[in-house]
């Protein structure tokens, strides 16, 4: 087991119509909010409003910024910056899923900085400070609301990159699982994916001696597996959304990766193929990840066996090792295909004539991955596998 | 699933060496340090010189207070309290177990009571503010380095009560596996058992919808047997050691039971025995848990089969639920065996004459336990089974 630090601070308030306490949460914390959001549902619904008329009654300022998109765009969170200065906010309150929560830590980190805000993603500065940012979620899948980083989208150049420090966790989380009943079953299906593969990141490590943390993430994977089939039959069955949405931040919030190397190799290449493509980013990565598990199993066949026999319940006595292994990543793509996820290129009706442009854009700064360490080429091979992977 | 709110602060810093950043990380938090321990192991293995040290070179002031007991006394902590008034400390530095974690925290909401700090302790106070404690943890077995609570013995009346508060989470721990190497096997196997317990008293709920955590606590379980077992075989096990250490934290930080009703009848129980003998918490507990859930496991047997099946591994197809059960508590039994730990008061060369009293006091403030309630006579059962349990 390797060394660690981790501390995470956020307050997790979880359940039933917990969200009608953001105003007096925000109470003390801040005089000045920007309340950021994509729009459509969080604004149909109605929540939008009973989170500013919890603010009024609170007596909390506020200003608003809606329109952010699924892999948020750096262009906005430009303008984000700019409000939050010409409007002396000092508190950023997200309102959605994991890309109002990315794009509300951006801005967070952005308004420290005299430069352009890009600079974080192309490490030309580093995050020393941030505004707060607080959270009400209402999309179970990327992890952000307790998560110490985010991820954005440069729309002129295409490029998705990420950004993060310990600083960046938000101070504090709303989770209501009914706010996610109305969820389209494809979105919550890809926030299914996503949490899933944040566990995969981890658990495909090469370090010996984690058993707690390989048997945590196990824990974690079952579940997402049950509960995640549970929600796409029943969308109102408030213990399988209570228990996505919980599993969504466990899933990320690192407490499953501490000691282990952790691999990250598929979630660079899928930012690619969302970034040029803006799917979305669940669904690149049941695209990525299949293919990416055929290509390296046989680096560490135990481990692919220990992942068929503890989290897919594939027997393993006297069963080659390598039949066992591709039988997990066959559950692994019949699970995806199950929710509704594409797993290839042409399932998801994606051209595959930019396969080099994303291969040469994954390694740019060097070789992904850690489970095994990913060139050029390995990226292009596993790409060709996803094209029409069946 | 229930509602919940979590929040846990503690930076927990983690692997070998780490203890000696402590006087770094003091600089800037603390003016003046108490430095709070026990005895014998930290003073001889030279670690509380090496602590010294670490804060002689980081120009951190401090004064010491050494003398803590298992069971941790009330006597000492008024001392402390006095101490802490006298030097201007404002910070306190705990190195050693949980009895000195909690020791620690007793002082720090001490110092901000002007009446006596066994107030806290008898609910005629609420803690409302604590000097910051800081943890170099040495016995992995109370989680109490990033636990919000603490258990302290009046030695006047042998009553063994606790206080707790969000606030009372230390603020950081250095926890270092190679430290506990030297540990007497006696004191490694009560903090094995401590830590399951403190697994056990979340797993046993009424909670439905809670699949999530139950996953997470049977992984924790699973890998404290596994890795405690292993710790026995070799003390000198680094990764063995290493999991045990952070199996103790992840035990009692609360995330286990998040969304669950928790029951702690079993250590109220505990607190009585060890109130009134002074024997190690853990050893109490081996003697209570088998007694408890052989009196209680009628109740849900559907979640002893899952216990016997997800934890113990125990077939249950075909089987009566009822033998499937009392085989997972015969395998509970056997593994404390195991770890050379008593499981009844014959066993633990205790006295039955104080059934009586400890099951009066156990219940003094109403029934204890939530996955039964237990009134005296429950308590006086239970403990009858414990006195002979082979």
């Amino acid at each position: 087991m390797r060394n660690f630090t981790y501390q995470n601070r956020t307050e997790m308030i979880f359940g039933k119509d917990v969200e009608n306490n953001v105003g007096q949460k925000l109470k003390g914390l801040a005089k000045k909010v920007l309340i950021h959001y994509g729009g459509g549902s969080v604004v149909a619904s109605g929540l939008l409003d009973r989170i500013k008329e919890s603010l009024n009654q609170a007596g909390v300022a506020y200003v608003e910024l809606g329109g952010v998109k699924p892999n948020p765009k750096i262009g906005l969170v430009r303008e984000g910056v700019a409000l939050c200065r010409e409007e002396s906010v000092d508190f950023i309150l997200a309102v959605g899923g994991g890309s109002v929560i990315d794009s509300a830590k951006a801005i967070g980190i952005g308004f420290y900085h005299e430069g352009d805000v890009w600079d974080y993603f192309i490490q030309k500065v580093s995050v020393k400070e941030t505004l707060p940012v607080g959270v009400v979620l209402t999309i179970p899948a990327a992890g952000s609301e307790s998560s110490n980083g985010c991820v954005i989208t440069n729309e002129e150049n295409e490029y998705k990159r990420s950004a993060g420090s310990k600083i960046m966790r938000p101070v504090f989380a709303f989770l209501n699982p009914e706010l996610t009943y109305t969820l389209p079953p494809y979105q919550t299906a890809c926030g299914i994916v996503d949490m899933f593969a944040h566990v995969l990141e981890r658990y495909f490590t090469n370090e010996k001696g984690v058993n707690l943390t390989d048997r945590l993430c196990e824990a974690t994977l079952k579940t997402i597996v049950e509960q995640g089939l549970a929600v796409m039959a029943n969308p109102l069955d408030y213990n399988a959304r209570a228990e996505i949405m919980w599993a969504g931040a466990i899933a990320h919030n690192g407490s499953l990766g501490l000691g282990r190397s952790e691999d990250w190799g598929s979630h660079m290449i899928e930012h690619e193929i969302s970034g040029i493509y803006d799917i979305a980013h669940g669904a690149g990565l049941a695209i990525v990840f299949p293919a990416w598990m055929q290509y390296v199993h046989q680096h560490d066949l135990g481990r692919f066996v220990q992942y068929a026999e503890m989290v897919w319940g594939i027997p393993t006595e006297g069963r080659d090792e390598d039949a066992v292994a591709r039988a997990a990543i066959e559950a692994t793509k019949r699970f995806f295909k199950q929710l509704g996820m594409p797993i290839s290129f042409e399932d998801g009706n994606l051209p595959t004539d930019k396969i080099e442009e994303m291969a040469e854009k994954t390694v740019e700064n060097g070789p992904v991955g850690s489970f095994i360490k990913l060139d050029k080429g390995d990226v292009i091979r596993i790409l060709k596998i996803a094209a029409d992977l069946k």
